[in-house]
């Protein structure tokens, strides 16, 4: 089944800040024409940064655009042409104040793909050590030390409800439950 | 620690057909004033239909912000005013052609929520029984039954690459893993 679209046009809409807006104009599969409203975003990471094999640093910050304050893992969007992995340890730093000893990419995921460029990597930080947080002057956050167990019980809750927490923290216990059968 | 920002003026960008855009002018934490932008979008469903225990009903479709075919749970946005257990119903009959005899929430999370708004509610869908599927007119996908173990497989190996998706295949995993323990 063809299931493409064709760009015919493009209209800039705004050129922001960590977001962009055009608005596609685009021939549909059977030849008619639509409109496809885009969000352009540079791409992100998220860290799941492991304490003690059974605690994870995470952040409460407050969102403007949902109105509230979020528990959530840190992350961040890429500088341009930064890696991944660097931005990820640079995140970890500045929103937490640990370093990771070990870093493993997890998975990447495309967090709103009907609207939204943005790829989001995550990953799985251990060997952990303290370091100095450097947050950005307008972000503020609160580090949180949350056991494993709770954070997964916390999603089931609502109490945790960011949507690459919840897809990082379910992954992150599958490799952490794996590693711990085959260390056995 | 405060960490609630304050609304100090909007300015509106965008006014679109599935997402508005704003830039907010909000004072932080310690008094200094810097610009938000937020993507306005009325909020999703996201639904992961289970059929004879152990398939999952998926859906290829086309993506223009990312520019590829993706594999997806079945989702689409909520009608004004619409119930989101109404929606759930709704886009897993147009989207797959199948009805759901029993529907249960999983849990409502913000897929973006530095910049956009959109609360996505997934649910888990099972007593499947066969219906016409109908999807809306600019609107190009193509069902696929996949196997539970390998849908978690994929996320794995990068075939599955969609937040919605791996938050709910995840989280069904869980729920129904728990309900065969306690079935024992």
């Amino acid at each position: 089944m063809e299931l493409n679209e064709k760009t015919l046009s493009s209209r800039r809409i705004y050129d922001g800040r960590i977001l962009n807006v055009r608005v596609d104009t685009v021939e549909l599969p059977d030849g008619c024409v639509s409109t496809r409203e885009v969000v352009e975003h540079r791409g992100a990471v998220a860290v799941v940064p492991i304490l003690d094999t059974d605690r994870i640093v995470m952040v409460r910050q407050f969102r403007q655009p949902v109105g509230e304050v979020l528990l959530e893992i840190p992350a961040g969007t890429l500088a341009p042409d930064e890696h991944p992995d660097d931005c990820a340890l640079r995140e970890l730093a500045e929103e937490t104040g640990y370093r990771a000893g070990d870093l493993l990419k997890l998975f990447s995921s495309y967090l709103a793909p009907g609207y939204s460029s943005e790829m989001l990597h995550t990953y799985l930080a251990t060997s952990l050590s303290k370091t100095e947080a450097n947050t950005d002057a307008d972000e503020f956050v609160e580090v949180v030390i949350v056991r494993f167990d709770d954070a997964v019980g916390m999603i089931g809750s609502g109490e945790i409800r960011d949507a690459k927490t919840i897809c990082g923290v379910l992954m992150a216990q599958r490799v952490l439950s794996d590693e711990r059968i085959r260390g056995q």
